[in-house]
């Protein structure tokens, strides 16, 4: 057997279920990982859409031609191969794939800056490389992308720690600095802010606030932790925010769509001496209203994902304190990868959070 | 005698050089200083050009009506007068009047974020109160809001812990972690950005970027500390940035003018995991190139000092390893006020930095 | 009515319940406030059995007499009356009574190390100054020695706000630097241990292992929250951890007990990088292995409660997701104060872990 | 030429400068070095005396005999030949030899815990394996522990960073927490508490004191920035301590020799709410006097050096601005290795300091 079925970019609104050759060793960091479990972002419905071009830009720059780009980082598998330098993990190992790969010598990975890889890494899996929505990925930096999955551990949450899970935790909750005792607001509910509604808690605020303009979305938070919830559609979120906290504010705003809108509302309820982390990923710059916010010391944060507290997410979320696997909100066979994508980019409309792709049915 | 001389404000371009009453103690917590060294800072001019028109409005508000406020926010001088639950300070101590008054109990004032103190403390002096351009000034909590001027402490430099140095220290230098082996880039170099290139270096970085349209400032800088310098004006300070640095971009950038086209070198310029610490303050709005920057693992602070580092940069001054002293440009007597305040409008012409006023002559 | 019933230190084994004049107001920034609810620390009773001669010494040596000091440092209660210089609160106010007093504007008040005020704070109440084991207290520094107490906080746990869950939280998980996935052993489950159950439960550690040689608190740490517990009295507590640990120890040992067999449980089963946080009260020196753990890059910890995250506490608890109040095991009548004293003194025949005395009954 | 010149370690008291052959690559993440210059440590003169027989249990442990280990752990070269795995290095570099060899994908490496590497790494070079006292060394995880040397660095100071600076900066003056301001004191100015000297200057204590029983040494301490000596053999150094600082203590004592009069030095000075940096390897445990530290909320850490901020020291030693070299007192040619352990082994009458072993003379 040396192909497998895949889910293919081949431009704007073009992706195609299809056959492809298994993927190889090519660097002797490398492991090929059997997929056994993947999920869909929704960078890759971005991908889908045409936002990336750069994709078929990078590969003709790289070979004069683009054959298509297998899409996906998110998933886990079992170890099929490892190249000679791999030495943490071997043929057999159940393991975590993560979106971002990194060399671990650069200056910076040496500051735990993973996602700014100078020699490579970075998240490149299903995007500047073959990615995981196949049946076969081959991962580069293996030592230091692959987690070893534990025994016991729910298979969904583990998918969850590719990807939405830690990037929820080190951009939106870390970064915001979320401690106890503390207000937060949640601008955005899907998967990454539902992701920031769960991970927050690991460290005890005790008003949770989430925004969306879709009541099943909200009422999802209430039910994996938020305490309040507005629906900004409906509601002036700013003026809600402020009455919950009393004309204060909140400690955090985390930002988890990437629009002008959400901005607005982050950048008009942070207290004083608070923090705005913004996870969203905007396509359009925003107005930033320094002449009020000068004089607030504020922190604000973006930021691409490290992965860099995957072993600690992976250890905290095998206590299964809190209700992770609740952000799957739908299961696929393999061979229903094209309906899985069809219902995550009709999310709304389909009630969606994260879509399970489970190969092994 | 019951009345002094002191510098008031009227009104938009309004100021006057006049005799007042000598400010009495009306709370406990209170002290009266009798001035013997001050100096003038940006805000005095904006004052003075009309852009805090909510003076007058604060005092008719409160009283119906508005009968000028003494400028002015930095200076030492020798204590006068304690109210009676003052307990550090007593008639005849030498002192450091800080620009930031606080309570000490309310909730921001327990997190040490003095500058928003919640009982009436913060940015007062000058400002919703009578200020230090005066022979006596009242100074309210004056058990938080005084130092000891130490023996030994150059007089000028001293006046500088008023408000410049802890400003720089604390907005610029601390809020954009500068670290051993940084590379840092400040954007303006008028009194603060000045007081960066000096504080920055308490904490070594190995590069520092001076950047302003006056070259006499920048000779200055680079006198004071500053490795490299950059006349905007003449060259593009992104390009010289990105050229000295590698391509990579500086590890803080710190904006300490307060316009968009400052701003805009800032947020060019630093590097991925990188800090921007805004310390001037805008009159409008700018445009956030979020699009490209959310990527980039950035920090971006903004804030009134706290004076909370006040203490440290008293114990570091005295030290005397920097030549904090430098900063000051121009030397008046009390009976000059008004002729300071003209050099100081037109610095650049008049190559002014700092200008320091001594009353005791 | 001019006096009230109070428990009196008046030298080893000897405490008195008796009338007392009702404490008055000495200096503008206390607070007179009638308690309603108290409880004992383990101090208390090391007061009784004699620990702390410089009681007498120290009163001796400020009036030439010792007249007996009330004992107690725990409470809540309503202000009675406020001095001249207290701003935040007024008679009728419902407040909880930090056991730390202080000054607010000392150079350690300044850091937040309110413990170590430099102006006559600290641990004063009940110990150099009359306490809380009395139907009123004079509470000095009453701005920042005093919470409002919320409604719909349960009062057990305000209570547990004064001392037990601010010094288990501060010197023992914060000081410790519990984090989500940490795996922690906490030496000790008395009262402060069991505090340590509880608050490290905030930072999400997914390993809790809770070390005594009492099966009943042991069965009630399980029940806060451990996940494993050790009887050190039957097992080897270090192997056991090592086993639990996969041999390579905890990230964090909290010694809550104040002897050398405790510490040396603790610096025996840190490992590589980790924390050892010293909460217990010692009598004696410790033999400090350093020629095993020179290399093993260690943060050992010692302090006394700043009762600086009181605020942030109250707040937590208020979301009542711990069950904090479980901590008070007996309640009593105030009539029963010598009572519950007793039963204090003989915890572990007792099964007693909190014991609530209520005023109002 | 397959051999080369190299000081080995026999056992206790008997070492040779002898013929041995040259080192290979083994692994592919190895390189070898032509080491132009190098220094020794006092662990190498440990070693020399005996104290570290594990030296040869391992070797038989692993092989069944004990041929010898060649010394040493610092140093400079250039790169002969590289590892099939190693991508940041090649012939021909000039590159600094990080005394901390890692992996860079264990648990530990992950926390930037390099020092404790495990998968083999750590300092294993000169001890576990053959060292840098030879015209040639194997240095493993090429990538991760050699740092490329700039043009234009001082190349006595080059070979500091191997091990003597990021010893101190890491474990004495970071651990220690030295801020602005602040004082310190430094027990013990070998080259490491002479290293703490150095670069504790890079976060500007005000107060810098050195103690050590060897005049000529406290007398370069002072020029390389002591602020204050003390000769601890004609003086009581704690009394002179609290005296320097008017009764406080200091806010950093590091522990540069590991002994227990030095150790208890240490303890006796640190101010309430202060930090205990211990650099000092210690063959026997010490009385830890808790009984009267626990209340001091002090923080009290141990470590062997990460290396972890090398890179920051390159950048910042680069700048020139403090008088690394001066560490250097000796300078001898390869020919005279054996003079140069002998002078380094009698520091004291030979006024040394650190020697430097030059290669290509």
């Amino acid at each position: 057997m040396t192909t497998m079925k895949a889910m293919v970019y081949y431009g704007e609104n073009d992706i195609r279920f299809e056959e492809r050759p298994i993927p190889q060793i090519i660097n002797p960091d490398d492991a090929v990982i059997r997929v056994t479990k993947t999920t869909i972002c929704g960078t890759d419905l971005g991908i889908w859409k045409g936002k990336n071009p750069e994709i078929q830009e990078h590969a003709k720059t790289l070979t004069g031609q683009f054959n298509g780009r297998i899409l996906g980082h998110e998933g886990i598998g079992i170890v099929e191969e490892v190249g000679s330098a791999v030495k943490k993990f071997k043929k057999g190992n159940r393991v975590i794939i993560s979106c971002i790969s990194h060399c671990g010598i650069c200056e910076n990975c040496q500051k735990q800056l993973y996602s700014h890889c100078q020699n490579g890494g970075g998240w490149i899996m299903g995007y500047m490389i073959d990615g995981a929505h196949a049946e076969y990925v081959r991962t580069p930096f293996a030592d230091t992308s692959l987690y070893l999955l534990p025994e016991g551990l729910n298979e969904d949450v583990a998918v969850f720690l590719s990807d939405v899970l830690p990037t929820s935790h080190e951009i939106g909750v870390r970064y915001g600095n979320v401690k106890p005792g503390d207000s937060i607001a949640i601008i955005g509910t899907g998967p990454i802010g539902m992701g920031c509604v769960l991970t927050s808690q690991f460290y005890s605020p005790s008003v949770i606030i989430a925004v969306d303009t879709d009541d099943h979305r909200l009422a999802l938070a209430k039910e994996l932790g938020a305490t309040h919830t507005i629906n900004s559609a409906q509601e002036d979120a700013i003026q809600r925010i402020l009455d919950i906290t009393e004309g204060r504010g909140v400690d955090c705003a985390i930002e988890a769509v990437g629009a002008e809108p959400t901005w607005n509302i982050c950048q008009n309820v942070v207290k004083e001496g608070g923090h705005l982390a913004n996870v969203g990923v905007h396509g359009k710059s925003v107005n930033f209203e320094i002449n009020k916010l000068w004089i607030k010391n504020l922190t604000i944060t973006t930021g691409l994902v490290n992965a860099n507290t995957t072993d600690m997410l992976l250890k905290t979320c095998c206590s299964g304190k809190l209700p992770m696997e609740k952000l799957a909100s739908h299961h696929f066979k393999f061979a229903e990868f094209e309906k899985a994508y069809d219902v995550f980019k009709h999310a709304a409309d389909q009630k969606a959070m994260k879509v399970i792709i489970d190969l092994d049915q």
